[in-house]
Parts: C-alpha cells; structure tokens; sequence
C-alpha cells in the first residue's frame, strides 16, 4: 500500500454564532450538501464530491471559532498503531464512542503543543457523490453555490509552533513542504506539512493566540471556478479578505472570505504534486509577501491579524 | 511517511528510429529539456516539473516501442524489500549497476507476467526544475512546445493480465481504481491502477499482442494548455490520433498523437483524487465508448488497433 | 453611429417532431428560458444573456428543420431602409404585422437565392436578463443545462451560393471574413460573413440541397464551459456529433449536437475579432480538414451529409 | 456596412524617463513587437494579434505620459467627414502630413475638452501578426511576455466631463454602456464609451486633472492568461497596482501595474458584447467599490491618486 497513516482533513467542528443564517450560507453560498443533524443540534455537511457522511459539523455557540479538527487514518490497525505512538510519544489521548459523532467509528483525541484538539478515526459512512461505481459519469448534479469538491486544509495558529512541528513530522508522519523563516534568517515562522501528493494538509503558523484558526480550506477545481466563487460571494455580499490571488507558498491559487460568523475561510485551487524526493522549499522574511500573495507582494493587516 | 514504497513512473526508454527527427521533437514540439547523451547514442529527457535527471531515454532502433519502464521507489531499503517481495513472488530479478544509465543508482530489473521489462530505482541525481528551494518563483522559464510538467502514466498490453494485475496489487502496493469488463460480464479487460492519490499511474489492457505499449502520457496543468498543446500539434502537423477530449475513465482530459517514429503518446490532464477508502469504478462493456471517449462514446479503429 | 444596419442573427423558428420532447431539451439540456407560447402551440426561448423577448421559436412538424431565420435591425428608419434596397435590388419583400409573433414589432419577409427565408425587424419587447441595469452583479441566477449567452450564426446550405454572397454583401452590408476554395482553386464552396465585430455571423455552404441548415450555433463563454456542456450532453445521451474541438475558421472552439427532432446545433465559443480592415482568409481544398477541424483535420461523413 | 465610422483605438505615444529599461519592457515583460524606430529616436510596437504597424510610440521624456491617442476611422472618406464635423461642432482640427509617423498617412489632430490630443487615421502600412491570410494556423509563433493580442482602451482623466461625453457621442459616434453617478446622486463622475461591439473603447472620469492618463489597457484572451501575466509580472518584479480582478462595470478582469517609467497599464480580458438596443447602466455612488473592484469592493488609495 503506498498511501499509508493518516489519509486526510476528515472533518471540523466549526462553532457559528446564529444557526439559521449559518445553514443557509454553508448551504447555498459555500455549497455543501447537509447530511444530518444530531440530537445536540449539530449539523452535518459534505462536500460534492466527497463520499464520507461529513466534512463539517457547525455547532451554536457565543463566538466563532472551531472546536476540533479530524484526521482521516487509513484503517483501524493503522488508529491503533498511532494511538500508541502518540502515547510514547506523551501525548494523552482519549478514545471517544462511535455514534458520538453522526456516522463516525471510534475516534481519538488529543491536543496538540499549539493548543488545538485533533481526532483520528477510520470508519464513517460512505453516502457517496452521487456518481455511484458503476459507468459513473462526470457530473454531479444539484451542485449549488461556490460548491467545493473537498475539505482541503487548515491554517492553526498557535505558540509551540516546534512542539507541533515535531509531533506531527515525528509521530503522525507528516512531511514539511514549505517554512518561512523569521527576520533573523533562523527562526521557523510558519510550516506547510503533507500527508499525501498534495503540497500540503495542514499549516502551522508561530503566533501567541495558541489553540486559533487562521482559516479552513476547501478545494476547487480550477482557476476559471474560483473566478466564478468570487463573483457569486460578491453578488452575495459575503466579506471577502481578499482575492483572487496565488500563493508563492503550494503555488495554489485562492479567495479568502468569513461566514456569516467571522470565521475565515479560503477556496483553494491548485498546488504541485508533491513527492517524498522533493526538498522543502524556504522563503526568507523579505520574501514573505510573495510567499503569501504573489502577485502584489503585500500582506494586509487583516490577514495578519484575525485569527478565531 | 505516508507515502511509502513505489513513487511514481520514472522514466521509460522509447525506441525511435530517426534519432535527429525524434530529439527535434522530443524538444521542440513535445517540448523536453534535454539533459544528456551517453555512450552508447541514447538522448535523455526530462519534463519540466521534475527535478530528477530524466524520464525518457531516446534509444535508436529499427522499430518503434518501449524497451523498459521504470518506477522510482521511496528509498534503498524500500529497493531491497521490493526486490525481496518479487523474489518471494517468483519473479526472478536483476540488479543494474549504478551508472548504466546516466546520473542514476542501481535497478532492479524484472519482466511482468504480460511480458513488460520493468525497472525499480531509488536515486538519480537531481538536476532541478531551474526555480531552486529558496524564494522560487512560479513561472519556469523558456519553455517550448507542448511543455508537459511530468511523465504522469503508461498503458501496457498483453495478454497476462491477471498475472500482472495480481502483481502490481499484491507485491508493488498498487490499488485499482477502476476496470472494465468484458461482453460476459466478467472478464476484465482492462485495469487502471494507482501508487498514489492519483487516479491512476498506469494502466494494463488484455491483448493477445504481450509487451506492447498503447501510449505513453505525460502531465499537463489544464484543459486550456490542453488544447494550446493541439493547437501546437496541429501547427506542426503532428499525427493526432484523437482529442481533445474527456476520459469517463479517471475524469482525465486528453489528446492522443504520434511521435515522428510512431510512438502513440497522451497529454493526460486532470483526473480525480485517489484515496484508499474509495472502491473501484466498474465499466461494463456497453458502456466502453463513455468510458474511453466520453463525450461521443465512439471508439475509433486506430486507437483499438495500434500499439507498439 | 457605428453599429448600424443589420445588427445580428435575432432569432429562428425550428420545426421540432416532439414539442414536449423538445421542450424539455431546450429548457433543460440546452438551457434556454421559455418566455412564451402562442395560439399556435409556438414555444419562445431566449438565452441568458440576452435581453429580447425570444431567439428561437419552436413550431411542431413533422420534419427537422427551421422556417425562417431573423436579423434585428438597428431602427425602423433601418428597417425601411433594407427594404428598399432588397426592392431595389430585385428581391421581393413581404411586411409581417406587429404582433404575429409574440412580443415582436413588423417584419420584413423575403426569400434569399439559397432558398432560406430570412426577415428583418426592429423592434421586440425586452424582458432582461435578470441583472437590471442599476448596479448590475455579474452572475445571472438559475442558469441550467449548458446555458449559452446568445444565439451565435447559422451555416446554411444551398445552390445559388453566389447569389445569396452577392445579397448579403452588397444589399445587407455583410462582409467576408473567410471563404473555402474548391478543388479547381476558383470555385467558392463556402463562405463565412460578419455584420459586426464577430468573426462571423452567418455561414453559407454550396450545397444542391437548397434552403436546408447544417446548424444554429449557440455562445458559450468559454473553452472549460465548453468542456461542462460537452460532458452534460454526454450524461443526458445527447447526440454529440463531434467535439470540444477547434476550428481552424474563425479560430473558434465548438460542439456540434442534435436537437431530439435531429436538429444540428452548435455550441460555439470565441472566434477573432473582425474589424473591416481586415483581408478575408481563404482555404484552399486540401486544407478543408484544418478549415473545419483544425485539430483532426479529418472530416467524418455525417458532419458532411446531414443538413435539415 | 455594418461598421462605420471610428473602428477602433489604434495608436498612442507613450512618454518613458528611460528608453532602454522601456524598450526591454515592452519587448520582454509586456511582450510587444518592435516594428520601427524612426529619425527623432521614437520606438514603435504592436501587439501579437494585430496587422497595423504599430499601436505604442514610446518617446524619451522628463516625465511619464501620454503624448496623445488615435483612432483609426473605416476610409479616407470617413476622415474627411469626421473632419468637417469636428470643424462644425467647433474643434479646430490640423492635419498632420502622411510619413511622420512611420507607415502611417495623413492625421487629423485635435484636443478634446478634458485636455487630450486626439488623433483620426485611416492608413497605416499592415505589417500582419504572422499567419497570412491562406490557411493560417492558430498560434502566432515567438510570442514573449505577457503577449497581449490588441491595445484595448484608454481611460482618461480631465474637468470637462461633460465636452468630452458630447463630443465623443455626438460628433465621433460613441455610445454609453456605463456611468458612474456622484453622491449626490445626479452628477456623472465617469462614463464609459464603445465604437464597436466592446463593452467600450474608451472611458472618461471627472478629475480636476486634465489631459492625464490614467491606464492604458492590453487585451488579454484569457482569465488564465491573465494569471500566467500575473506570475510573469511578479516573477520579474514589476510594480503591480491590483489584480488579477473582476470589474462590475464591463464584467471585464484586470490586472493594473506600472511601466518602468510609472505609466499604468492594463491587462483588461473579457467583458459582454455590446449592441445599439442595450441600455447603458448606471452605478450609484455607494456602489463604486463593485463598479470598480466588483470582489473586494474597496478601492485602494493607488488606484484613485495616481495619473499621468
């Protein structure tokens, strides 16, 4: 089996401050496809061509913000085997039932050195794309709004940025594609980790607001798509940060916006194919804005500022 | 590490039999860096995303066809188990020493059950993608023709291929992801399988004609280089077999030509991305036009017949 | 002024076998907006981008085919204007009341040498496109099926070539943009005319078949909304005659399919921009596959033989 | 005829502090072709997809700028007659001899009310875009750049808003498509003007700035190009004002930057088709932001200041 461990972003809690206007957006502006909601009042969505039962569970609360973030793991050997590497490692964890989440096994939690709460989990019922594995065809119907085909990645935010670094390089076998260093040319400021082909998974940034997202990403499949997620976000009035634009960081293409809530989000487009023989690449602090926008080479405060 | 074992295609030796015509068009249409020629008159070429030193040898010859397919593995250790593996399989194998190819180690050398010589090789010597490590910008400069970022896939006849199937599965970690069956409803004719979260990185055909190859496809970034690349092709009266056009198979979109020697050769572009929690697609044979050409469900005489 | 005269193809009535049938693609499949229907059981379309009341009619028959085709003129003065010429020139000409169709001011009715029958008017009520003209937005709501923006041209087929080039060069103010040369390098087979930016708005093809249509070609914005329409015709098993392909005329990218009555059309995008200073391009005979099919440059029988 | 009239805009002299650093601009980074130089050092460029011998004059200057604009009218009939209209509304007009431009004939010269040279040709030698005119392939060989095909639109600032609107709709034969409305919601802050079948051809703001430029605008084919110019702008470090954007007003996308000798320009791909039965549209005061930047809705300090 080439592709081993952890798979991918499964899925996040995402806490919304008025339910009403948050299901409404997630599901005619964002377009995701709502799959459940529990008995806590969680509601469950997925992306289009996802073909698990969730990649995001919107939970009512006084601020925004996301509760915990989920790691896909290829089996539940491979749940087992890192468990126990976390644990040597000294990481706690809790194992949590299945059925707490709707349609998902048993998971595991931890927290990691920046704050944030992961699970790892093997088994969540596939509801399928609507393509089906038959002489599928190309097209999903009934896609509506900017309509992500993924759940893509994070940007977390947090103080031990070395503490994460290491526990995910180390024990959950990520891989660092990217860094930027600071102004005196050693310290890490920011990494980008893969688990896959893709450029990256996750990213970590060096910031004092530990246990904080700077944004979660969803995939779109081409430059021409997130064109027209721009425009519909507009005539939508959905705050955009900023965007169109590429990244000199993955090379990926993106729009950053907030839900109705204030929590950031980004569709994402693009990427290199990454492979274990690749060197990771480096950006120095003089080049940090062409790291982030490539094109104007300029970061704007708010960028650099909200986190939730 | 996530991913483990066999990499991605390599490189692959292509007979031509007008050596100066096919490095004219091996750089100028398709649009090859060339990176060097050995002793013996071969020619190296590498795509322009890649950083390692070739993925295709030019060799000489009196016929068109390949001689041997190669896959880059993880690492030495890896080299050795996989040699292990085969071995324990039943296929014998043989080491190549470092060097016999330019810039790269030592191979292992065996031939598949539908007749394919096969190669697996941990180093070669990294010549780069001319954008470094540091600060890279995004555009690679000077580039010509066609300019496919990778070698991405083959698609190999012969007529063992349950022998070869049930070695690339069970012995190299490929996954299939998708197949076609046959008139009776049973028999697979064709298997597409994966090494990574690709839809595919090679595919087999069951054909009476053993060790032959159907096309050798190379990346491109998106449906519009595509039809830039058929355009081009077109300028330069290149022999388009088919395209462009959209694969029911993988998603993929495609063109399908000829090099000068008679090489039939694809510029691949797009496709889904491959997990391990995704069962395989399953094309019936009355819906084989959708699955190949999936817009006009036709498939032509040529590209059913020809194959080197 | 410097629009004036004929402004552009303005719509066509298309005889269809099964009006439900019809409908239905029209509506669904093509994506068209219904805006009417008359006593007669005529259906009125209009698309999206579009702010007429209606560029095609559809009218129950038993046979393929259009009844007429429209050209909207810039005013009434204009409208007179022609007609005098067309009287002049010899062309008998016969006003249409306000009215008879719906929404639509008088028309000018008269017969060309190829044996089409062709009107002109001025005036049809507007019904928008949806965006208004204060602060419009970009995208236009519930668009469906492949959605084109506008009635592009039609290739009409027919005897009297000469005759009908000679009307609408020197009486209708078109002008040539691109012609076919013969295998005798002197006779005209087919010749591409504008009457504004386009690269073409109407085509005409030598052709013993008179007052026959080989297709009505519809806008598309773009070459990856091409590629959507070509993949939403295959999953709804529209008859795709042939492509996404480019044409080596006009250097748009195209699609040709059939209506469920057998109706031929297109669905075109791009084309250069023609400005009258511009030479007309000729092909000669041997490149008529690369005239039509740029990329093949091999044309199949049925795109050769079928006309309606 | 169906275009009459002013065709198109056609040339302008651009003023540069540094012709050598301009010259490897406009040959390199925006990708022009250099067509000429004359006896007083002037260099002249046209773009790919143009056959006139030149659309940018660039001149060494103390300052940046533009020395003035041209268009080019149907025939030299329609330059007499532009004339004598010029000369009736009350323009004084000068004709400038054949041959002082290079491979361009006699000009008729004239200043508007915001304060610009305005030219009117209709002779300049065609020195083609390299295709011909017998079976002309699609690609135009040794493009480099950003490798736009035309020169676009000019927007033009000055005080008498209102002359030059008059003048231009009155006297040349614009239309309106666009306008901006002051806060007060009466007074016309910009308009925007079309010759042909573009969503314009030229615009014009109220600014107590007269005869200053503010962009000069490239015609980029694709939403794709226009990020690919973007890298290349990026990568080679050229002052980029905003973009890769959408405008509200045109539906066009942008990117706004910086000659090396602080002349903005342009590259402006997309916007509708315009026809004469289309009704302009307005944009209100508090709409602005969309008109402009229709994503983000902000516009920048940069954008509103500076002109030349």
């Amino acid at each position: 089996m080439a592709l081993t461990g952890v798979l991918r972003p499964g899925y996040t809690q995402i806490r919304v401050t008025d339910m009403q206007a948050a299901v409404d957006f997630y599901t005619n502006i964002l377009g995701l496809v709502e799959t459940g909601r529990d008995d806590s009042g969680r509601v469950y969505f997925k992306a289009h061509d996802e073909r698990d039962h969730h990649c995001v569970i919107l939970r009512l609360a006084d601020k925004p913000g996301n509760d915990f973030y989920a790691f896909k793991v290829l089996n539940q050997a491979t749940l087992g085997e890192l468990e126990e590497k976390l644990n040597a490692y000294g990481v706690a964890t809790e194992r949590r039932p299945a059925g707490e989440l709707l349609e998902t096994g048993e998971r595991v939690r931890f927290t990691i050195p920046t704050g944030h709460v992961f699970e790892l989990y093997w088994e969540q019922t596939e509801v399928g794309d609507g393509l089906g594995y038959l002489n599928p065809p190309i097209l999903i119907d009934n896609r509506k709004g900017i309509s992500p085909i993924r759940l893509d990645h994070w940007q977390l935010h947090g103080a031990d940025l070395d503490g994460t670094f290491d526990l995910f390089t180390k024990v959950l076998g990520f891989t660092l594609t990217e860094k930027i260093l600071g102004e005196d040319g050693k310290t890490v400021m920011a990494v980008w980790l893969t688990c896959s082909n893709k450029a990256h998974d996750i990213a970590f940034v060096r910031d004092t607001r530990s246990d904080t997202l700077h944004h979660a990403a969803f995939l779109i499949e081409t430059w021409e798509k997130l064109l027209n997620a721009a425009d519909l976000m507009a005539k939508h009035k959905v705050f955009i940060d900023i965007g169109p634009l590429r990244h000199g960081i993955t090379r990926g293409t993106s729009i950053y916006f907030f839900d109705p809530s204030g929590n950031r989000m980004e569709t994402f487009c693009g990427g290199y194919s990454f492979y274990p023989d690749m060197k990771p690449y480096t950006w120095t602090w003089d080049e940090v804005g062409s790291a982030i926008f490539y094109h104007t080479r300029e970061l704007n405060e708010r960028f650099l500022t909200v986190v939730t």
